[in-house]
């Protein structure tokens, strides 16, 4: 899963799946650009999530917020509703007060990389202060996923008997 | 999962878990009610799903639109970033050229339904003009769920190895 | 503007024009259903502004949300990418903690009305408890617009030179 | 209103303004970072607009789309509900197959610019393959705006009487 690291990589690549809504199509008949933003921060969230860091919590709790301060997203090929889409995150910089993600988004059926991005977030309170990561945070996002998580996958789709 | 079926109830409730995007939250914090419509759009189309019908395939296949005519949403409890959204779907009414849908939102952690709603559709081709549904659709629409899907079930985290 | 008032039909229609977004359309080529609930949300907001009651105050100084408990909307026209809606606005009924508007949507170039709609809302305060209105609101929501808006209108369009 | 260009701006900044919807702001209370695109969008249409290019008709009478190829956004400060934005559009590359739009984001009541962006889009038919932008795009696309739009500009807000 884990593709080898290129130098300026400092997580492992976290893998979440999502399927395309009809709400996230255009008159073009593809996703409409800004929503892939949207499945970044998906990524974001669930990378943080397999290392055992709720984002919720993380600002709930330790006053602790990732404000964006920039977006880039490369755009290579359409992706259609229904396609099931694989969303690839890790860190690729981390410091006291910041961190980057980067991204690459997949079709899941032809496996082909159709956007890739990065996002540079700043650490601050719920005041819009820059603070530091709490304690321990930097180790926690840089560790390696754990392997059974607490909360529980999340099907999209539950058959029925 | 299914319950007992009222009078007016057709078809088998069916349910697909999402959880809550942060761009979904508005400034109140929490989610904006429009979104509400975009998650029954999720419920119609795992439903269809379900039962061996590819929304997708039906409108470029069959050229089988089910154009909204009506939306109605009743909200009972907020909804928070990161919860787990449980989507119970089904037929409500099933006519040559038009159809109705049900849904029920509930929090996963505490069962609660959260909103109830309805859409109404009218059936047309891709031109807009109203058409009937192609033959067998009835049958299929109000059959009970397949029980193993051709399509895999999506998961929205995969944990690397 | 205003047409004879209909026996339920407390406040003025206000109307409120924008221009259909690219991102408001999906792969049908016209304007996705939930979108209309913004387009409410506009009108609400402007029909109060019409009145000298900042929606944006209101919450932050006043300490009153509207809440949205129902939402019901019908759609018979389609909405297409960058034409100019009118969005008539207006209270149908007001009680001491709840409220409810309606609304109509028109195409600008042929004043067709394309879909019409309802909301009502409760009043909460910022921890989402009940309460009533503040004294001098319902006054306010019920007059006619003050004729002089203290804020400017806000083009869509400022020509350089 | 046009500042003097710098050596890489071809066309003129064009200014367009909008009021922040409630759908447009998350649980930080500010707009979310993917919205700025959609602002982006906004800004591209009105610039064209401006100069007598409908990027309706582009799609729809010249089979002409510009399709996103890279999207950048730096966010520098953040913007609330009901804020009136200033967004400011030009052309800074243009070229046979390509072209590029640069963007500032600026709220109207301090000037403050909030975010500065740019997107990179080729030109391609409704079938995705890359072509050559129509006779005379060019000259237009480049040229100073229309002074009298035969399109009305769009108010928000009409005070009935």
């Amino acid at each position: 899963m884990t593709s080898p690291a290129p130098d300026n990589v400092l997580g492992d690549w976290h893998e979440t799946v999502l399927r395309v809504r009809y709400s996230e199509t255009d008159k073009m008949g593809i996703v409409y650009y800004a929503n892939y933003l949207i499945w970044f921060e998906i990524g974001r969230t669930e990378y943080c999530r397999a290392r055992g860091l709720s984002y919720r919590d993380m600002e709930t709790n330790d006053d602790t917020f990732l404000v964006v301060a920039e977006s880039y997203c490369r755009y290579k090929a359409p992706a259609y509703y229904d396609d099931e889409i694989l969303i690839r995150t890790r860190i690729t910089e981390l410091r006291k007060r910041s961190l980057r993600f980067g991204y690459e988004i997949l079709r899941v059926r032809d496996s082909q990389i159709i956007s890739e991005g990065e996002t540079g977030h700043v650490v601050t309170d719920g005041d819009g202060r820059v603070r530091s990561f709490p304690e321990g945070y930097a180790q926690r996002l840089l560790a390696p996923p754990i392997h059974k998580p607490q909360g529980e996958p999340v099907p999209t789709q539950i058959s029925p008997e």
